[in-house]
């Protein structure tokens, strides 16, 4: 590793900077040594659409470095990040001589591919309403209390909710307070606290958009 | 090479035979001697999104082998198809072994995120008409005659389309008799002309479903 870690240089960004640009042309790699990124990418009206959150001890922009094509999307630091980046050449050296790292890399490549068919086939058959339900489903995975209830915290932020299931914020409002009238889902301080689970499984279901 | 054949099992299928069942237990992964396969998904609701075909000397069925976890899709044979497989250990072996071919599959898999997050943009910001048109220009990319026109062949099957872009067949055919009412594509037997690919690629970014 320490011979790794002698190929890197390092680099400190603020919170809200922009570490990859869809534009650039680097190829580089990035190792998060602490700290929290975003990926995301905006359409041509400007639309975010968030396609994941990445925490210290993984890597991001390994796809312009595998294949030698463009970024893919734009990073940007939430909080205070320090990263470890490698050249393409250099990233390629460390995967030829470290299967082991090679085989966690496409360990995490199969993850993103996973996650991104899941979000296809909601994207595909669900509406929108039912795509929030989905999305509190799995942010409370972490916090489930017992079979039936769970909580989320922090409560999500209505734009980080719309941009990871491709909706407006006045949806995810407007969904959040309908569910709280039925009883579903109760903010506690800085808690959002899930009532029935079962029930927003069932909800994620019905009413589809095909 | 030999080495690698070797350790590998054969097997053949017959066009429309299902590969991979997505509540397979199995984590093969397999190669394409010779034949066609498609990776598809339905809903609950048996609504069909088919996610990518594959053609000989290309591998599938990776994910589960990779991470342990199950099957992330189907896939069935499109015609008969030669297959040589390997369990996961054995794949897991062959990678470690042959960084050449971990390297290659890298590649592959970063070039699947690629496509799946074109999609998301695209299942996120357009309309079901403007994917429509998006998929048309795709499917022309390798029949290009020049600057501003293009041909498809064989003419494209209205299912397939409605699958890849997660629409209906009917809103396919509807896109597809406004297009030629306008004149901007025409069927000539098997083949199906686009004569204005600039006013195509302007459409798809109009009138977005956002």
């Amino acid at each position: 590793m320490q011979d790794i870690e002698s190929r890197c240089r390092w680099h400190t960004f603020a919170k809200d900077e922009q570490i990859i640009d869809r534009e650039d042309e680097s190829k580089d790699v990035y190792f998060i040594v602490s700290g929290n990124v975003r990926v995301v990418n905006y359409s041509l009206s400007g639309r975010e659409v968030a396609f994941e959150d990445i925490r210290s001890g993984s890597i991001f922009g390994e796809l312009a470095a595998l294949d030698g094509e463009r970024r893919s999307a734009n990073v940007v630091a939430l909080t205070m990040t320090d990263v470890a980046t490698l050249t393409r050449n250099k990233f390629e050296e460390v995967l030829a001589e470290n299967p082991d790292v090679a085989m966690r890399l496409m360990h995490r490549l199969a993850q993103v591919i996973r996650a991104s068919t899941d979000r296809i086939m909601d994207l595909s058959t669900l509406g929108a309403n039912n795509r929030v339900y989905a999305e509190l489903l799995r942010l409370a995975h972490e916090g489930v209390l017992d079979e039936n209830s769970a909580v989320i915290k922090p409560v999500p932020i209505h734009g980080d909710i719309a941009s990871r299931v491709s909706t407006t914020r006045e949806t995810v409002a407007r969904v959040l307070s309908d569910l709280s009238k039925k009883g579903l889902v109760t903010r506690e301080g800085s808690q959002l606290h899930l009532h029935d689970v079962m029930r927003l499984q069932e909800m994620v279901e019905e009413f589809r958009g095909d």
